[in-house]
């Protein structure tokens, strides 16, 4: 029996989504919550998307081996900075890792003088100067494949750098600037060295064309400093319809789409 | 020399703006750091409206007499729940407190079966039934000179009730219910108790006539409940633009406006 989560959570207070010894994690939290109410002592997680620690998520997914949960039940056992929003049964052999077809990432700014109460800890305060104009450019040469090794740490365990951009942009609303992007898959800071290398274009720091020669499969040591974590929020994961058998299926899919 | 403070905080951890001795208020905090940067022991702030302990402000205006700081040195100096938006030299003798037109006021209720990580202390976390309709039938009628005594505690130093409302309405979006009201001034718990009682009538527990009768002058004990403090937040304070002799204001205007 397969089922399927959809979670919300601050990454503030957590050491990032995968549990590791004498930590708070995002996996150990929810394990723990869905552990006690299934009296089950070996039921694991697997996720559509591992977050680092301090980064937030407003549609995460997860799937596990045993029966669905009411999230009320849940959300009474779990933390304050955690909540299920949706639990229910998946088709046999769903997996929320492998079966996601893309995941879709917001990274805040908050561009203005003063620091903020509503958004500390859940944008990158910002006071410098930023050409709107550049970050949009560099946004548009992101579409597309390309080799992202320039954005990862170097010592990493992949062996393929190549992504898939499906989207990608800033919208500006005011103070607050929003990146967005959809890819198949992300790998490990991609999106905070992004924002960084871009926030450097957009100040005058480094040119457009360096942005870009960077997607071409360049080493890390040629792109920007990480971005702070507490910007970047996994804001949705996306699967295909075809093949669901079962109701609430389609229902937990529009929950993650409307984040 | 006058000057004049655009604030934001998040009261959850606050009791209230107006100073009382051993707790920890938005005003004292607010007029420690001023006295701290100004060497000034006995400068006191007007304010346009006084929140209970738990409500928030996104555009709280203040007045003292002494000359503008500069916000990033003042939040450098206050707790991480409050902020100074702006501040600015104001016309002599400008009164925060007494010039201001309206104030602003908006109840967030997040009306779904989950609870949020993000609006948790920011919005009434609300399970039951709602008619979207039936709010906005209330908040039609709202609108023009009533007297509320129906809807702030009968141990009261008001001695005149009525209030003047410019405008009222309840904005839907998603599971997001927000009550946007502007009037010439509050009484204490005013916007709380009628957002209790709309809850009333949007959950068929009232009729819409019972609530425009409370419209009338009617006894405290006639409205519902008081909603809780962290749903409501002073959203803006508008003054009259004539008269302004000195830049900074209108931009402080704009800031209010733009909350």
């Amino acid at each position: 029996m397969t089922s399927r989560l959809l979670l919300e959570y601050d990454g503030t207070r957590f050491a990032g989504w995968a549990r590791q010894p004498g930590q708070r994690t995002v996996q150990e939290a929810v394990e723990h919550a869905l552990r006690t109410i299934l009296r089950e002592d070996d039921l694991t997680l697997t996720v559509a998307g591992r977050t680092d620690a301090g980064v937030h998520a407003w549609g995460q997914v997860c799937s596990y081996e045993h029966e669905a949960v009411d999230p009320l039940r849940l959300n009474a056992l779990l933390p304050g900075d955690v909540a299920v929003l949706d639990c229910n049964p998946a088709p046999a052999g769903f997996d929320a890792r492998r079966d996601a077809l893309s995941r879709t990432y917001c990274y805040r700014v908050l561009h203005r003088r003063a620091r903020s109460v509503w958004l500390a800890q859940r944008a990158h305060w910002y006071g410098w100067e930023l050409d709107h104009e550049a970050l949009s450019a560099c946004a548009r040469a992101l579409a597309g494949t390309h080799d992202f090794r320039a954005f990862t740490p170097s010592e990493t365990h992949h062996t393929r750098f190549e992504r898939d951009v499906h989207a990608a942009e800033w919208r500006m609303d005011g103070d607050l600037l929003e990146f967005w992007i959809t890819a198949d898959s992300f790998m490990r800071h991609m999106n905070r060295v992004l924002v960084g290398t871009m926030l450097e274009v957009a100040g005058a720091r480094r040119s457009l064309e360096d942005f870009v020669a960077l997607l071409d499969g360049r080493p890390r040591a040629d792109a920007a400093a990480t971005a702070p974590p507490y910007g970047l929020a996994l804001a949705a994961v996306a699967y295909a319809a075809e093949g669901s058998t079962i109701e609430g299926w389609t229902a937990c899919d529009e929950g993650a789409a409307d984040q």
